[in-house]
């Protein structure tokens, strides 16, 4: 059982630490881990595909504290949804849809609790933090939340078709899951055409290629090199497959 | 009980792995949380005041390490504070006494110890560090430290008219507290004079203003943009109200 | 006992948190302490040397997990090596051989095992994470690695004379140790002949001067300043003693 946190606060930023000083306070002991802090800012539907993508990672039982919330304060719910066996925390605003839509098995509950001196502008701490700490140290909140039908706000569960993270080393995570799509495929992205290749070092230093990674996405990389940069290529740029 | 870090030693740097090193040496299973490691380089004043500012988001009880220390390996003394029940620990020179001037209570101590291998220029890992640990430990280390009248070097308490800290969405925390401050009043800043908003979804988007952020602060900001490179505001830059 | 993540994966990136959830599953309640995130992506020789002068920071006992691994999934080796009572875990690429160079005691064993699923990209998490997981939870995997007479890649242990890393002060670290070196010596760099000082506050404000480290190293640095930007530095840079 752990704590994941994955947000846009910024790996540099004042935030991150609030909410593990929350977590500390109500749920002591257990591990808390950073699994993305530098998500593309108000970004949600890119941030929606890469969690799909990264719940492999995390162990079932664990909560997620997802957070990346243009319209924290304004009118839109905070949520809990249970998808086969992990728990996610954050708002009603698609972040937590694909990852719903793609599960066997989901649930989902309305967190209709308001703590005194609650911020406007920083639910994660304030909000969404006491509630995974309660999860996290197994005493479901049902006081401070109501079963809901489903999710308000859902986007579409299908591959996006785009590039949602840029690494630092200039790689280009998509929104294409890779296992269906065939090695002989060509990915057309920023006006060029590339082949596949099964590892960095199987192509000339600076090719750019697609590959499978290490989360099972199609991403565009060059070998030692930033595909990002050769390229021109920013998270929401789109690619296509043929 | 926990050990927080406040310092610029920067979040992508060897600094702050190298205190936890120590820590985890000298006060084993006492939780470390960053609390900031990307003040900005050199600059107490305003980390002097955002530190208040997160005061009551840390537990009573606690340490924190703080450094900001452009004086480091001169003749800068170093201190113990105690303010309110929370334990601060780091040079004296202005950082830790805008915390100590607004407490209801303080006592401070200066650090005479020096242990052997003392570096010139690292004492966060080298001298705070294991004070830190000590006093997390529940070994307040009086045979390092002697009772002092006060600090030597105390910064104005009153607020701080300047912007003190820009964060990575690019909003804009004064050293205002916004308590105080009525919500018709108007804020004056780089040339421009912007509105009270309760929240970041009740203006237009990309429209800059002021609110009170989830510290308590005056704080530019603007809707889904960044207010930073909007009005070419930094660090240090002057703030007004009318 | 601790785990240190020595690594170009990046503090503001996807891949530390992925290691993490490893470690935590595999090796719970051990704690794990970020040294390095944000090596120079793909340079081994700078890192080797960086490493080897932290190593004192690492208490004995301890397991390092190293990447800087521009060949990942292609031919080069994994290996585990034991230097002086402390567990390095990386790849055979040089990063780990200054390190074993200048040990008193060092052994060393490949890795062999594979683990389903490995992946072509992230051996860090696949392979790396588990095998310090079993060093550091004190059952060493030797159904998983086998003894070997050393390293395959081995770099020159002499000290280098480049700049090996610039901090985010703008500070420049080499790869020379400063206890051999006179303090009447001058450092030549960037078509400069810098003096040494003890200490920042030593000379004039914006002033570059040479000095030693609080790891051992010869680091060019300014007062107040960035050196790196003063000086045009970056790693990879000659520097010269005379």
């Amino acid at each position: 059982m752990a704590i994941f946190l994955y947000t846009d606060f910024g790996s540099a930023d004042l935030y991150v630490g609030q909410v593990k000083a929350v977590l500390a306070r109500e749920a002591p002991g257990v591990p808390v881990i950073d699994l993305a802090s530098d998500l593309p800012a108000f970004a949600v539907e890119p941030a929606a595909h890469l969690l799909d993508a990264l719940v492999p990672q995390i162990p079932e039982g664990s909560v997620t504290l997802a957070v990346v919330d243009p319209g924290v304060g304004g009118a839109r719910a905070a949520v809990v949804v249970a998808a086969d066996s992990r728990w996610f925390v954050g708002p009603d605003n698609g972040l937590l849809s694909v990852v719903a839509a793609r599960a066997r098995d989901r649930s989902c509950w309305r967190i209709g609790w308001r703590p005194p001196g609650l911020s406007s502008s920083f639910h994660g701490r304030d909000l969404f933090a006491p509630v995974a700490a309660a999860i996290a140290r197994d005493a479901f909140p049902t006081d401070r939340v109501e079963p809901a039908a489903g999710l308000a706000v859902t986007l579409p569960a299908a591959d996006l078709s785009r590039v949602i993270y840029v690494d630092h080393y200039g790689n280009c995570l998509t929104g294409l899951r890779a296992g269906a799509i065939p090695r002989e495929a060509r990915l057309a992205v920023a006006g060029r055409s590339l082949a596949f290749a099964r590892v960095f070092s199987d192509v000339s230093p600076g090719e750019a290629f697609w590959y499978e990674n290490s989360l099972g996405l199609v991403e565009v990389a060059a070998n030692g090199a930033s595909a990002a940069a050769q390229l021109g290529l920013e998270a929401g740029d789109p690619v296509g497959i043929g």
